[in-house]
């Protein structure tokens, strides 16, 4: 079937701003570069995607650049109905550079889903109507204050995520918990902690009601997940730890569940197959997402009915969110059913 | 999503028949009946799928048609759309029972192609241009003569499936060989043997240049399974102990495949699922059958570009398949490009 047609495969790069610098335990800051992509078929019908590389796992803009001009040849000479091949081609014609082959993968679904004329969470088999709330994030503040107000900004959201990783670790966690009392509260440390450090901040987190903490340890310290994992109080999730479907495999029996992110994964079939896989094991499934505008954060709301946990705060975090597509307002995901993502560009019908 | 539209189901008792009685290690017969299900929607579209129970899994015709009398109220009420969801409802109305899961399952599935305009694999992104080769089976004869007699028909299959688990197993490995010298020779074991008696019958196998075992040991023997795999020269692939994704998990590192079955696993989606969940595990997969028609035979023909050996001669056995779908011509399996599952009634245009 390849070589049916042609697709043509374009891209520019979009800078957006967060409203706050947004900074986790390795930094951050608050002007993002994104890869928008583009793939138009003969008869001018467009799928979208958008790459949002991360450092942390060997992407920045330009590597991402780079690695379109390798992959986009791939997708221009394929079957665009055989997405199982066209992500295993694009995994076996480069290693990892996960952002920039999810957004080829969610342009060439926004394209099928464009031309059978059904939302991508119908081309799926899922009910909209059963995706889980989705967190914000409280990212790590310069003081006390500046984490209150964030809070007070976030009073419509019913479920927090906030970062840790600091060495006021519990200080801030015991001011989130004092300013929202009534809201689910879950922790994320990007890896910051040793094991030890973990397991002492997780008898404060478990104090102050914490759901769960995500990534508690280092991303390749498997040793030090399993010992955390079978001394705490609060499930385990892991994040850093846990890139693509073979990691799930890897991870089970050692922490409760995963979080799953376009930007690592690689392609949204990549991810339907993490989740399948951590099922299967009996884990808890969780979604994430970078900096991202809603043409990134649709892609994956598309599969959060598969979810129990979803954190997909991406463009809500944005003061410059260029498109309008799946929306949290109080949490809730809303899925668009449009065709395909159903995302449009912001100001346009 | 639910209550959105309601469908009838409606269903009949199909008697077929096999060329010869169809032996495995566990007995046999000639005559076969099948659950046949019909899903209709308001606007007379109709999704067909078809059950094969199985006494080994635990169903007779009977029990299907009464868990199919517990199963159909799930179905008409349920959103057509939301097939993960229907599929999870009818496992938590009733466990096991998987042959009449499977056959709601392909019809609603066969509904929601024949609505979109595509066949299943293009639904599931898949290129029907990767199917691997079928094999053709050789059941257990009264006699050599017979024996040789069975491989003289089978003179157009590539891939021949020879069961075994009887007193004279090397005899009819050896007269298959001697018979079909260039053919590539699977064993299917049937759960027949200890564990000491499948490392001697390996021996054997793996002189007359088999490529793989099909469950040597008992099903309920993982301590067997992991046992011979650890000493087998050839592959072991897990069927009777693998049902569905959770067995796939559980058998991850004591096999090297596992064996799926519609009948077994009590879905699409779930079979899909344990695709996923082996390949996370770098397993072996392989898709097979019992004596269905080409029914029964379509709705897995259309995942099988994801798999690494197929067994889809359940129909090819029969002298009266009331229905016309997949082929496997010299072995080659030909999925039907037309809507949903592409199947039709035979002598029906």
């Amino acid at each position: 079937m390849s070589g049916v047609e042609t697709l043509r495969v374009s891209h520019d790069v979009a800078v957006v701003h967060t409203t706050h610098p947004f900074v986790i335990a390795r930094g951050g800051t608050s002007e993002h570069r994104l890869i928008r992509i583009r793939v138009t078929a003969h008869d001018g019908t467009e799928g979208w995607g958008e790459a949002a590389p991360n450092r942390f796992y060997g992407e920045t803009p330009d590597t991402a650049l780079a690695a379109l001009a390798r992959l986009a040849p791939i997708v221009e000479r394929c079957d665009p109905w055989a997405l199982e091949h066209v992500e295993a081609e694009m995994n076996a014609a480069l290693r990892f550079n996960g952002s920039v082959k999810s957004a080829l993968s969610a342009a060439l679904h926004d394209l099928a889903g464009k031309r059978l004329g059904v939302p991508l969470y119908r081309l799926w088999g899922l009910d909209p109507a059963r995706a889980p709330l989705s967190s914000f994030t409280i990212a790590i503040a310069a003081s006390d204050d500046e984490l209150r107000q964030r809070i007070a900004q976030a009073a419509d959201y019913p479920v927090l995520k906030v970062k840790l990783g600091t060495d006021r670790d519990e200080q801030i966690i015991r001011t989130v918990r004092a300013a929202a009392r009534e809201k689910i509260l879950r922790v994320d440390a990007n890896a910051a902690w040793t094991p030890k450090q973990a397991l002492a901040m997780i008898d404060v987190l478990a104090d102050c009601g914490v759901e769960y903490v995500e990534q508690p340890v280092a991303a390749q310290d498997l040793d030090g997940l399993r010992f955390v994992r079978e001394r705490s109080a609060l499930p385990v999730i892991a994040d850093e730890s846990c890139v693509v479907a073979t990691d799930v495999a890897r991870l089970a029996g050692l922490v409760d569940g995963i979080n799953i992110k376009l930007s690592k994964c690689g392609g949204l079939r990549e991810a339907l197959k993490m989740i399948a896989t951590a099922r299967a094991h009996g884990m808890r499934v969780m979604a994430g997402c970078m900096i991202e505008t809603s043409l990134g954060i649709t892609a994956a709301a598309h599969f959060a009915p598969l979810l129990d946990y979803a954190d997909f705060d991406g463009a809500a975090l944005l003061t410059d969110d260029p498109y309008v597509g799946a929306t949290i307002a109080r949490g809730r995901i809303a899925i668009p059913d449009g065709p395909g993502l159903g995302v449009k560009q912001r100001g346009i019908d």
